[in-house]
């Protein structure tokens, strides 16, 4: 099965409505579809091949989403890196996705030398003479691969989620059936466009022949400006986001063309949900991560004020059950939430083992914690047992603990999350270590890890880690010891 | 690929939201969906089988609409026979279908005994006792066919097309991506439900839990009262009925919350269009048939001024081009219309040969003559060379002619379309005969044809019919005779 290059088809079909806004630039479909056929044919000069793994470095801005649609109108895929990644992080995930060229914006210029691949900076991508007989993709075949974006769940190193077209596809349809469908939306994108909350919000576009609006981050008071002089009308968020906007627009309130708030990116706290209410915010919470292409749960409208907490139904193609020993649990029984349906990753690019363990059958289990109620709606109770969201990025402590003791003075490690007011949580580490300084440590990990993932406390101890008879680690017992020194405060 | 069986998905997903309204009578989700398992269950008790072809004949009403869902419930195809056909007529598409069971409303109890297979009567079915072990679908495979519906071409005899779940998902959704999608839409359906302009609408509200307004018949001041009273958003119409519905309506207005006239069925005059806008009346013109699953080509909301009389761009998932004298038409010049997408049949039913000369790789020609602007506009010129289009139904000249030169006094007939103001065109006989009256032939055709396929006029003509070297009958010779005939009178 194949579809039409999405992005010829939309220039075709709706060349005058209007495709991207970013500042003060607007672009139409038609127009857009220009740019993306020059950055092509730049990209085809440089040699870029068709399924070319191709790593892309940037904050959000049009040359970045330009990039994205170019790399799909020649058939690479995109390799999207965090752009809160260390040099060496970059490095690993380089060689995990098979990347042998990258593409960057001047802003990581300080990172060139570091990386082991050759780079190309958007501004010389942009002087580069144009090749123009290269071949822009006709079709897109469902089952090819798209883009690529890391996550590592609970095994310490970052896998590449391969994300197929029809993954991409499949996602925009099954959101549109649940949030409806109208020529007047505008989506506002201040989400990264490296994670898959952003990037699908680009295909979206192309599926729906719908306007976005981009930013280059997120500010609160810009975002209220815009809903309020009916600018947007939908707009994604993490909970962190939602708290600021909320904070931020005080006592006005949004106007009836700003139709939905996507809140996903982990469990909201009920004060948000109702704050919202409160504001007659129209909030749809949501459950979806990196494998399952963003949503795949999401709250219907008439239900987003009697269920509160809940993350609702599957989307319209998918299918959701929780599992608990090897048994498809009952109503308001725990148990760990599988989904299935054709925006589900085929699996982890060359992780065999990681893809075994992950899928039943067609079913993903995703390692998340859940229970259904007597109705069928999804209660989301813990992501996947020791995940911890920071400011809607997943940190996940196996890799921090990797980390940790690599260090020679370092024997032992155990990272939980430890809650936080403005970034929900934040990584604490536990470290069992000789001859080493809490400052030795912190520099240790600042060469190493993203800023956003390195400890902000560390809890030297003599005695061993808490582990269990296979020897895991039982972070469970880790943060009940933080909460419980917390009490002692 | 399967989805899941998309009446239980939407009895889960949306039970208490209305899915379908006849007469006084409205059914949620979950209330249509026990409907749709107590009938399957009757049809399970009476040994209706996963793939086998049921017959259906029953004019719109809420026990057919049922039957149709509960027979995709068990995984039967549903055959879909014209209520206006003669019981010879009905026998042939028996045999050509492979059905060995029909099921038929207490109106055409006259048919029972004139029919080759055993007969069930939807009040029988009713009083069966439910076999409540039937199986019902959890999914249903796209490439499954789904239903059956019979087109002539030009070959003479009615053919079978298969419909497949995957046509009819694709339909659905690419019609969505065109017409947008609203949780408070309401479709009216007063097109015969044995249409595919009727049975996608089944469809649709299925796949967007839109509520469907179903209709025994159009009387078109009850939808227009309907309209004004707001309790309809889209409307399905061929010509003849916008006709009527303008006609009635007169001075007044629709109110905004109707949002879209989808006009299909052959090209529409100019003059309805004109008065659609004059009347601020959203009309948008389509383009469809059996074998694209209804519509395929649309005119987009931006165009349906600027573009008065084309029918449109093919809808996101699709493709269209004009093809002439085997290769591919400029701009304004005229040719074969080709259409490709998933929604397209895989083929007409054991018809190897029709199949070969429709398809060439992905593309179906229609038969259609047609041109495409520069923007990419299709502008339709003339259904199939030949046919005739009544009322919205499809008349096909081969299929009347070959009843009337079965006749042993008839040695030759060609069979043209005459305009007329109410129904469009009707047809008209050239017979070449000796000894038979026109009353005698109008007669033999009346056995064996339904109404509105019987010639209207019959001309009696002692010269031979115009044919080529090939012997093929010159239809447009006829047209051009019976319309200097005209300018005669």
């Amino acid at each position: 099965m194949k579809i039409p290059n999405w992005i010829k088809q939309r220039a075709y079909l709706t060349p005058n409505r209007p495709a991207i806004t970013y500042e003060e630039q607007t672009l139409t479909f038609f127009e857009l579809y220009e740019r993306v056929s020059q950055t092509a044919g730049k990209l085809a000069k440089l040699g870029v091949k068709q399924g070319e793994h191709i790593g892309v470095l940037s904050k959000n801005q049009l040359d970045f989403a330009i990039l994205l649609y170019s790399l799909q109108h020649i058939g690479a895929i995109s390799v999207l890196i965090n752009t809160r990644l260390s040099a060496a992080e970059i490095n690993f995930q380089l060689t995990e996705a098979k990347i042998n060229r990258m593409i960057l914006d001047h802003a990581f210029l300080q990172y060139r030398d570091q990386l082991e691949v050759p780079t190309v900076l958007f501004s010389e991508l942009d002087q580069t003479e144009e090749n123009n007989l290269f071949k822009e993709m006709d079709y897109f075949q469902m089952e090819d691969v798209c883009s690529m974006m890391f996550t590592s769940g609970t095994t310490g190193n970052p896998k590449a989620v391969q994300q197929s077209y029809q993954n991409h596809w499949w996602s925009a349809i099954g959101s549109a059936l649940n949030l409806g469908l109208s020529e007047k939306d505008t989506w506002m994108c201040a989400v990264p466009l490296f994670h898959i909350s952003g990037y699908s919000i680009l295909i979206k576009s192309m599926v729906y022949g719908m306007h976005v609006r981009l930013y280059h981050q997120f500010n609160p008071s810009q975002i209220n400006q815009d809903i309020v002089e009916e600018k947007g009308s939908i707009l994604s968020v993490v909970t962190t986001m939602a708290t600021q906007l909320l904070d931020e627009i005080r006592e006005s309130s949004y106007p009836s063309s700003f139709r939905c708030m996507l809140l996903g990116g982990g469990p909201a706290p009920l004060s948000i949900l109702e704050a919202c209410k409160e504001k007659n915010i129209p909030v749809y919470q949501t459950y979806g991560m990196t494998e399952t292409a963003s949503q795949i749960v999401t709250l219907a409208p008439e239900d987003s004020m009697r269920k509160l907490g809940s993350a609702g139904k599957p989307l319209f193609p998918c299918e959701v059950k929780i599992m608990k020993d090897n048994n498809q649990a009952l109503p308001f029984e725990e148990g760990e939430i599988c989904v299935k349906g054709p925006n589900v990753t085929k699996g982890y690019y060359f992780h065999p083992k990681a893809n075994e363990e992950s899928f039943v059958g067609d079913w993903f289990y995703t390692g998340d914690i859940g229970l259904m109620d007597e109705e069928g709606y999804l209660y989301i109770l813990d992501r996947r047992s020791d995940l911890i969201i920071s400011g809607g990025e997943n940190i996940y402590p196996a890799e921090i603990e990797n980390v940790l003791i690599q260090h020679p003075n370092i024997e032992d490690a155990g990272v939980v999350g430890m809650k936080n007011n403005r970034w929900g949580e934040v990584p604490v580490a536990y470290v069992k270590a000789t001859n080493i300084s809490k400052d030795e440590i912190k520099r240790w990990c600042a060469d190493k890890l993203a800023p956003y993932k390195q400890p902000k406390q560390i809890v030297m101890t003599k005695d061993p880690l808490p582990r269990n008879a296979t020897n895991k680690l039982l972070r469970r017992e880790l943060k009940g010891r933080l909460e419980a020194s917390k009490d002692e405060d």
